[in-house]
């Protein structure tokens, strides 16, 4: 197995911790003792299911989620759970939506074949580049749940406070792009969703964690999969679940759990980020995209004004042993994914690519 | 990495090619020389854009695709399909389908929330021990279609006939468990559907080929994920699919081009069941629980008649090097899945086991 790594500034699927692969190289044909790989166990195998319990106790432990929370392992991407959401908890029809970037508001116009959905906020005047404050959001007192994408990918803006809500109204939160960064106060959410390729693991897991309380209000006739209650009530299994994806989210956990949970992880990505921030601050050759009251510590993003030397900045990064640093085509210029499995000297790598390249292009 | 290999007669999740395995494994932290995991490209990269077009290549050519077909590669299991089937096919709102097990009867139970179902024939009466004959087949001219189950892992029954259907009436098949066993007749199908976790890959990718004049007729106001035309015009990809599933499925089609395709699958796979069928019908100590007419390839069920007797060749069988020899539950007795990857030592060790636990307990 050849060694070379390259720094992955993907924005998901993204870089995984080197020691879960290898660890998952490493059990790939014999995992356990068991004669054979995590792909080949039947989901209803004695070694399979304790995989599979091991990862949601590690997932309850690392993000401290209370025991009236069910842990949901699905698939179909945070997409699916677009649909998912409103069929689950529409209940009088009407939901409120923050609409802060492209999959929030994808989620909205999903929502809409179900029910009625209200804008609270909307930061798309801007080209998406904060996140509103509690005081600026609309919130309804009869609406059925409160909707938010915690950060946004594609602009770089992270929600920095949980949304306050009219009484007895959950947040609901798509936390695909920052779940596992930081400590959450999960009791301020309804629901955590999150598509697992960005800090959880390999793409085709999507993780619902949601409040007990808010099951058994799926709609009739519905698709049986999408049910959240059937779910929680099968273990996430009334049919075969991702079971190697599941696998692997374990192994991220044990590796969060080695270097001191989500205190310690949080510690690490602002340290990146805030040197990848100070820098952006310190020179005009390049612009930070997000305001700096709602820069996410995942996705830092970022241009020189000029797109010619955007491109140029891009051809020259790959050359120098970086990849995915092209922004989004709605945006442009650069972004830098961050995520968790991304090194501190990932970081330090960008920013001294930076300088020399604003020495030579200035 | 410790050598010992099971071997695993798991219904699902099942075994895996080792030469599969062990390229996965030795590309794990770098595949072709990318510096990364399949699992941390982005999908949108160019290096997984090869490896998710040379998949469906592969796919197109090992089971002779036409090109009037679209192959999609989707996410929640034949289960989700179970509700994509009516709500991209059913026009006029009725289809037939034929019941011959569990999951056939848990398809048409869901399609029922959508139209009218017509039962077109059922084994149940029987325990579900055979497949029925075309003429038997009660089929409606103005169908939206006609659903079968291709293989039944529980019974272990097998269609060995493409039915023929009123003008006009496309056969949708759910091939989860025989796919990829035997050289099929694509043309006689509008759709054929398979969970991957059997003869393709790992848990947690849903194979879908459907004929492209069948698309297009999605319902209105439905989750968006499950729409065929919308996974058709974007490649597969208007979210991010199960990566790393998908590359494996492209390794296990290589593999069965190394060893000469579905013609050769076909040969190796009926040698392996001939051989443990004959040795059934030579002994009066087992007991076949499929009819002969309908006896699956991939699933051989039996009995010794003495639920003692079973569970103690079950446990015995564990020892003895092999796993997953029980039956399920509804069934009971043993039940030996074996799929494409089963070597033929695999089940000439079985035999032996049988051989010798009858002469011990007969």
């Amino acid at each position: 197995m050849s060694d070379f790594r390259i720094y992955n500034f993907s924005a998901g699927p993204s870089m995984l911790p080197l020691p879960v692969l290898e660890k998952a190289a490493s059990e790939m044909t014999n995992c356990q003792g068991s004669g054979m790989s995590v792909m080949e166990m039947s989901h209803r195998s004695k070694v399979y299911d304790g995989i599979i319990k091991d990862t949601q106790e590690r997932l309850r432990r690392v993000m401290n989620i209370p025991d009236n929370y069910k842990v949901l392992f699905l698939q179909g991407g945070a997409t699916l759970q677009f649909s998912a959401i409103p069929l689950n908890l529409m209940k009088t029809g009407k939901a409120d939506y923050a609409v802060t970037g492209h999959f929030a508001k994808s989620a909205a116009k999903e929502a809409k074949k179900f029910g009625t959905v209200s804008i609270a906020a909307t930061t798309e005047e801007t080209g998406f580049d904060h996140i509103p404050a509690q005081s600026e959001l609309q919130l309804n007192a009869d609406a059925d749940y409160f909707y938010i994408c915690a950060n946004n990918t594609i602009y770089g803006t992270e929600w920095h406070y949980d949304p306050e809500t009219p009484a007895g109204v959950p947040v609901v939160a798509d936390m695909s792009s920052n779940i596992l960064s930081k400590p959450i106060d999960v009791t301020k959410y309804g629901v955590i969703m999150a598509g697992a390729q960005k800090n959880m693991g390999p793409a085709g897991l999507t993780v619902v964690i949601v409040r007990e309380d808010l099951l058994g209000n799926y709609r009739e006739n519905m698709p049986q999969i999408l049910d959240w209650k059937l779910m929680a009530d099968k273990d996430s299994m009334p049919n075969t679940p991702p079971t190697y994806a599941i696998y692997i989210l374990g192994l991220v956990l044990e590796w969060i759990e080695s270097i001191g949970g989500l205190t310690e992880m949080q510690k690490m990505n602002e340290k990146k980020a805030n040197l990848l921030y100070d820098y952006l601050d310190s020179t005009d050759f390049y612009k930070s995209v997000a305001r700096p009251d709602s820069r996410s510590n995942m996705n830092v993003t970022f241009r020189t004004g000029n797109e010619e030397l955007d491109a140029k900045f891009v051809k020259e990064s790959i050359a120098d042993g970086m990849t995915n640093l092209k922004g989004h085509r709605s945006v442009g210029g650069m972004r830098a994914s961050i995520y968790n499995a991304m090194p501190l000297e990932g970081v330090e790598h960008l920013i001294a690519f930076m300088k020399k390249f604003e020495q030579e292009n200035k």
